[in-house]
């Protein structure tokens, strides 16, 4: 096996929580390098791209979340083998990818006026029709889950990203958005927060 | 194998190149469905997302360009078997991800000045950045290529970048960018133009 250290910040989301999940449902051992709020400043020129997660792999420093998402999944068991559902959870992930990116530039908003208005233009566009995407994603697995019938890192990936949008951290985004406009998506998120890995990692912390 | 058919625009680079190249060198029959911009009006509401590239595998349509470029390279042989090569894959299709994100909006800039003042800014800053993140990349792999030593996906990807950029086609980015800041990746964008089955697949066209 290899010898791992996540680095990302000292909260429970974002970036670099799919795969500190992951390694916890797969039971792999890892070095859980949180970083301080305070800390980042400095510890961001030590970094690869000035961002994080980092995954070190055998002292060798990584970049890119669904990447590590990926390689974590793969080790952990939440991976698919097969390249056709490979595809479709790797799918998933970068549509996440795509609706977060689109979101990050409303967090740097010094003007309230314009975070509002940046924000329900957001919660009314993008966010919402991702919604539905994922909504006709699941309604295409079938199942409990995006992909194959089972729990995979894109599961993980959405379950963050729709736990965060519910919880009313994001100002001016209606924490029933997820409820109210992909019915199918917010049942995964709660079947997601049953999850008795989940459970057992947010037990754990 | 599967029925695959390839949906994307009629020009000769952007995020489905890698894919409609990848698919040429692994000799993959695939259906290369070229939008005329003319068409895309009316194309985009077709498309799960309102966008390009879209690969049908077996009448599915699946997005997410790096996604596709990851499948069709498992088919083609131009992705690594081993789980660390190909998270390094991964890591470099993610990361051209990245810089592309930034210079997109400047695509869509009306005002001239606005438009030389945020890609002048670019070139100095986040483009001169990923270029030197790249070259180190090439220097950890040691090699003629991104990966393993061996051409794959991340290799097109990088090579399109660049290429795309040393192309005089992005107004105000300067021609010699890549050869200036990132001398083994102006290298290796040569290598790869000169690869047989990149200039196969060009000679076809």
């Amino acid at each position: 096996m290899y010898d791992l250290r996540l680095d990302y910040f000292d909260f429970d989301g974002g970036r670099g929580e799919a795969a500190r999940i992951a390694l916890s449902i797969g039971g792999i051992e890892f070095d859980d390098h949180r970083i301080a709020m305070g800390e980042w400043k400095s510890a961001r020129n030590d970094t690869p791209l000035r961002a994080v997660p980092v995954l070190h792999v055998d002292g060798v420093a990584v970049t890119q979340s669904n990447a590590i998402n990926r390689f974590v999944g793969r080790l952990g068991g939440l991976y698919p083998d097969d390249p056709l559902q490979a595809l479709r959870c790797d799918e998933v992930m970068d549509a996440v990818e795509d609706v977060i990116v689109k979101v990050v530039p409303t967090f740097f908003m010094q003007d309230e006026a314009e975070k509002k208005a940046a924000r329900e233009k957001l919660a009314d566009g993008a966010v919402k029709f991702y919604l539905e995407y994922f909504q006709k994603l699941l309604e295409r697995s079938k199942g409990n889950y995006f992909v194959d019938d089972q729990l995979t890192v894109a599961d993980l990936k959405v379950f963050l990203w729709t736990r965060n949008l519910s919880s009313g951290t994001l100002d001016y985004v209606p924490t029933d958005i997820v409820d109210k406009n992909a019915p199918s998506v917010a049942e995964h998120r709660d079947r997601l927060a049953a999850e008795p890995g989940v459970k057992a990692y947010y037990a754990g912390r």
